[in-house]
């Protein structure tokens, strides 16, 4: 069974609701390229269709790794226009549409379900489990969509947190900047998970289906030591190292913590897609990171960070932890940049179910 | 927008799922009969088909008014244990099978979806919002199920609350020997509210798809004044016209408090589901409560009531209220039985979506 650390729910002032404008940066930077997918690559004739009144076509969406609101409630918006702008142009009557919610089971659905618009065009449902597996029936989605979700790991790989270990990842929290083998570790784990991740997709979207990915990836030959999302968390890492050179925490817990994150590099990720062999890679778009390239503030770093900290080092150390993050220097000071070095890109992938 | 007082959530002492024992025997009692209704009624040949093996066909099950579990898994368990078979009988290979668990937004979906059975032979989805509305995309459903859910009412009728109305219902929390004029409020209400929910799974039901209704009813010729249901509450209404009595309640919040709940005779609910036209009545049993002809407990008064207590009186006089139930003479005495006397029956409803 997976670990599962969720965003903090609810609507408090730590939630992921109130703390996810960089997420909602990333997707909106990619709106005009999702609507330009939907319309040059969406094949309306191929949706079954079934000759009695009674029945009727149905356009399934499954947003993935969606946490709660109000990111996935925008994108969810925009998948529809740009799918009805398609119906409508093609003179083809838009077909009922059914929107599946996913996320871990400890996600907050009850305040995901509490705060779908009111006014929404489309019946809504939410889909518990990891999208690493199985979630939907065969065949039956027809547009799928993921942002900034693929880089969570299933799990952690065991050798990180092993002394005996080449890839013993002592005194970090991620792969930046670390030996080889910790990223070898982290780049196999990855693969697994994607290429369960792609033979699940490839179940479940329908002949000539689209999906979108938007993944935090590395720019081209580089290695995942040069990952962006290293000094991203390099604030909340400093953190932790201070408080165990003060005596605040255990070594030994700090050295067997890591992040469950990975960003692939173009080439890995290319490769992984051609391997699983369902779909043609119609966009794969290389972007410099759309989200603003500041440290993420105490509230962003909670909201995220708070149920993963909490399972590893204690409910105890929580507020602490968050108080001196506060207080970090690159946090604190004004002037919290971290340097524009051409490693932070997203990747924009939009790939087609075959027909086979 | 209907007003929505859930079953109480999590898996405390006072939940829903700890306490729901007495829904359970109902629906238990019904398993038989649920076994046999897909059995002989079941037309695999029509489910859509389709011949590329990308593509699979999908049975889809709802139970509307779901709660939280067991229950709800028990049941669904059962009808895909009957629908297995049925196609194992008819050689025909078994689609994968989706359920949608429904209930009403204020649900809790989180305990839900914790409690999911990991060995599940189906993909579950959650469906949020009230089962008098549309939930789900035209034909897309296989078999809906509810069970003692239906006597919910969407709302109260307003004249209830009302003074100077005929139907005022002072000194009552139900219409158990209420005025005729209080009883019609509710049975006016009710038809509207099934009125709704037949034409809506009307639309939702693919043509020749089940649907199985498990229902608190009235035998033929009787009265809303008569319906079991009342006795059932008796002891609420007493611990509360006893507080009013005692000055711990105001008599003014007494008498607009109203129960939503309504169970319809046979032939008020035969006629609603001829009047709505989409259906066949297959199968429409008669039968003795599989209750326990018990008063509820307070635990089980309180998973099922709380809410709509709360909402009502406010959350600080819950306490005291539950305190004092369980001290009502009904309740505290060992010989809590009311008298069988025929008129609690639970109808068992099987209805088939036409073809048209």
């Amino acid at each position: 069974m997976a670990e599962e650390f969720p965003m903090t729910g609810g609507d408090g002032p730590n939630s992921y609701a109130k703390n996810s404008n960089s997420q909602r940066v990333a997707a909106d930077g990619a709106w005009g390229m999702l609507v330009a997918s939907i319309f040059e690559n969406l094949d309306i004739q191929t949706l079954p269709s079934r000759p009695t009144t009674a029945s009727s076509t149905i356009f399934r969406i499954a947003d993935l790794g969606c946490s709660v609101g109000p990111n996935t409630f925008i994108q969810v918006n925009n998948i529809i226009d740009a799918v009805s702008q398609k119906y409508h142009q093609s003179a083809v009557e838009l077909p009922e549409i059914q929107v599946y919610f996913n996320d871990l089971v400890s996600n907050d659905f009850n305040y995901l379900f509490a705060t779908l618009p009111r006014d929404r065009q489309y019946f809504a449902a939410g889909v518990p489990g990891p999208f690493h597996g199985r979630l939907f029936p065969k065949a039956s989605l027809n547009f799928v969509y993921s942002s900034y979700a693929l880089h969570w790991l299933s799990k952690l790989p065991q050798e990180l947190g092993d002394a005996n270990s080449p890839a013993f990842n002592k005194g970090r929290i991620l792969h930046g900047s670390a030996p080889y083998e910790v990223g070898q570790a982290y780049t196999a784990q990855y693969a697994k998970d994607i290429e369960c991740f792609f033979h699940a997709r490839g179940q479940e979207l329908a002949p000539g289906g689209l999906m979108v990915l938007l993944i935090p990836g590395r720019p081209h030959g580089t290695l995942p030591a040069q990952s962006s999302l290293a000094p991203y968390y390099a604030p909340l890492e400093s953190t932790l190292a201070d408080m165990v050179n003060e005596g605040l925490l255990s070594e030994d817990k700090f050295d067997s913590f890591n992040l469950p994150f990975y960003c692939p590099s173009v080439e890995e990720l290319g490769t992984l897609i051609e391997e699983n062999g369902c779909f043609d890679i119609l966009k794969f778009e290389i972007e410099a990171a759309q989200t603003p390239a500041i440290f993420p503030n105490v509230q962003e770093c909670r909201a995220g960070m708070e149920n993963i900290l909490k399972n590893h080092f204690g409910d105890e150390i929580i507020e602490l932890l968050f108080d001196r993050y506060s207080k970090n220097k690159n946090i604190a000071g004004s002037a919290s940049l971290f340097a524009d070095d051409g490693l932070a890109v997203g990747f924009f992938v939009l790939v087609k179910r075959k027909y086979l």
